[in-house]
């Protein structure tokens, strides 16, 4: 075994993992939703895993969920072997992944929205069965059923299959973990509440009581543990706290953040500014800048310059960082910034650990 | 060997390479080179592909432009032996791996536009040495020397360096290749030409004439040439055709679409819109939303919903798509959708010819 390698003679742009925050954030979750009695059932999406996956279940998560079946795959692969499947897998192909899957797993959950969807996995799923929640549209339109109504005859389809087992119905208020403020959010999360409310009410009425009420993110578990209404919380930033997440009121316990960028200064000729060598390809865009952290005044501004680069502009009367150092970023939105990374670099403070692979980066089909 | 995958058995989303637009767009533009005595030299950044880069070699091209010394290693590997690195590699930790590079290639050219940049890479780049070329900032500070001076000044280090060899001159007019009509690039780039002629001229004065002048991209080769001051040429996006460029008025030869992403409706529950499989995951975001092409009305609007989603707005009056439905979609930017895939799934029409890894995918430290 070599010396560890210090974080300065890394390769850059690197996507940094600092373990001890990342385990203290899994710990405090965990316990968290030990002693409000509520199943957690953290988002793979956001991390893409094994390594982390297993620590989180560890801790006392019941299992992981992911976005894709491809994602799903990864991590089966990896060893987990609880899983919820968070979108409709429709078409044949997928859904033959999806029975092949099933045989792997000791416990393997997917939602669905439409009838004709109940139907080809019922015929296609084989005689493991399948454990199947019904998606209710939170009012995005992403996906889910719009009405009580809907819901209820989905799942009396979903009863009605042999092969397919009715568990319940997942609710995700996506468009609202980043409301700013605890108050706002608060209010509109408990409005949504409502409106699922109504809906376990019909289920129950109909003799389809829903055993599993799952969805939640960083920024509502706090709220939707208040609420009582959810019965199972899917977060998944809370491991890393992405930029967007430090920008918005938190309820709560509170996290670190564990998840950083290091990039390296590789142009500075021009007085006020820098360019450094994360750009688009680093980092995912559609969730502003990344923020400085270490290496350059906090303050300065980071504006993308294409696939490669970034400039980064020194605020009024601070020195420029000078060529070659080292500039530790925050990133915007951490799940596809980690997509971007065939692994992450793991380590303590400045010093290299190890690394992880992201199993399942670019496994969106 | 099995019988051809139509491309409606594909998981979804998809990197869908048409093969004979794209052998047609590489024919193009060689030939046009050759008829108007430029050099060609194909930047990688936007496909990261060893077969790609080789058909350009073939048609003509001199060699190749990476845009990370990352990004050449996995070209290289590829059999790749001409190279330019477009941007400053600084850290001593990456010019260890140039020198590294070096000594597998015929032939590695990199950009330089810093004095102690140079001292570096004279000092670490050992005895096969390095062709060097001095990078001009355009006016958008990412890269480059500012001045007439500053560039005579640097190609005299480069020159009084044993193990350096001098060759010319980088001007890459980025921010310049996107201007929407014709007429206001041209004057854009005239202006910019004359700025990099006076360049010329110092260095000539100074006895450091360039052999090398090199730059241009899709939106300006044509231009660039009229121009008659660059000598080199490194565009890249024509061979694929995004809907950045496809939304500019094209000058010079015209290229075909070769480059698309195939998806799947995977929920259809409010009328008026659907939900597709492709969604920031699956494409850059940084340049706007895709376009329909195939699958649902082509004045559909795409919405980005998430990591994994996008919402297709259908137009007033015309038919939803329906479940399961494949929608074939324009890429917004080409290079960084490509770098979301580990292969192009290569296909002529509706069948499936094979698929080609993404090489250099991710490659950008």
């Amino acid at each position: 075994m070599n010396p560890p390698l210090p974080r300065t003679r890394l390769a850059t742009p690197a996507l940094i993992l600092d373990q001890p925050a990342l385990e203290r954030n899994i710990i405090t979750m965990a316990n968290w939703a030990k002693e409000n009695g509520i199943v957690l059932r953290p988002h793979a999406k956001t991390h893409k895993s094994g390594e982390i996956a297993r620590r989180q279940i560890a801790a006392g998560a019941i299992g992981i969920c992911c976005a894709k079946i491809g994602e799903a795959e990864a991590l089966a692969e990896e060893g987990i072997a609880d899983i919820l499947i968070t979108s409709p897998v429709v078409s044949a192909v997928a859904i033959e992944r999806l029975a092949a899957l099933r045989r792997r797993l000791a416990r393997l959950a997917i939602v669905v929205d439409h009838p004709s969807n109940v139907a080809r996995l019922a015929d296609m799923v084989g005689e493991e069965g399948l454990e199947v929640l019904v998606d209710l549209d939170v009012g995005s339109h992403r996906t889910g059923v719009t009405s009580a109504a809907a819901a209820v005859e989905l799942a009396q389809r979903i009863v009605s299959s042999s092969r397919l087992r009715y568990r319940g119905v997942q609710f995700y208020c996506g468009g609202l973990q980043h409301v700013p403020t605890v108050e706002a959010r608060r209010a509109a999360l408990a409005e949504r509440a409502s409106y699922l409310k109504a809906i376990l009410a019909a289920l129950s009425s109909a003799g389809l009581t829903a055993e599993v009420v799952t969805g939640g993110g960083t920024g509502s578990f706090a709220i939707d543990a208040e609420l009582g209404v959810l019965k199972e919380l899917q977060p998944g930033s809370y491991i890393f706290m992405d930029r967007q997440y430090l920008d918005c009121e938190r309820a709560g316990p509170q996290f670190e953040t564990s998840l950083f960028i290091d990039s390296r200064v590789v142009s500075a000729n021009t007085p006020g500014c820098v360019t450094v060598d994360a750009g688009l390809k680093a980092m995912a865009t559609e969730a502003g800048t990344p923020r400085v952290v270490a290496g350059a005044d906090e303050v300065s501004q980071y504006i993308f310059m294409g696939d490669e680069h970034g400039l980064l502009i020194t605020p009024d009367g601070r020195e420029d960082p000078s060529l070659d150092q080292q500039i530790t970023l925050l990133t915007p939105h951490c799940d596809p910034t980690v997509n971007l990374y065939d692994r992450y670099t793991v380590c303590d403070g400045g010093e290299v650990l190890g690394y992880w692979p992201v199993s399942a980066r670019g496994r969106s089909s």
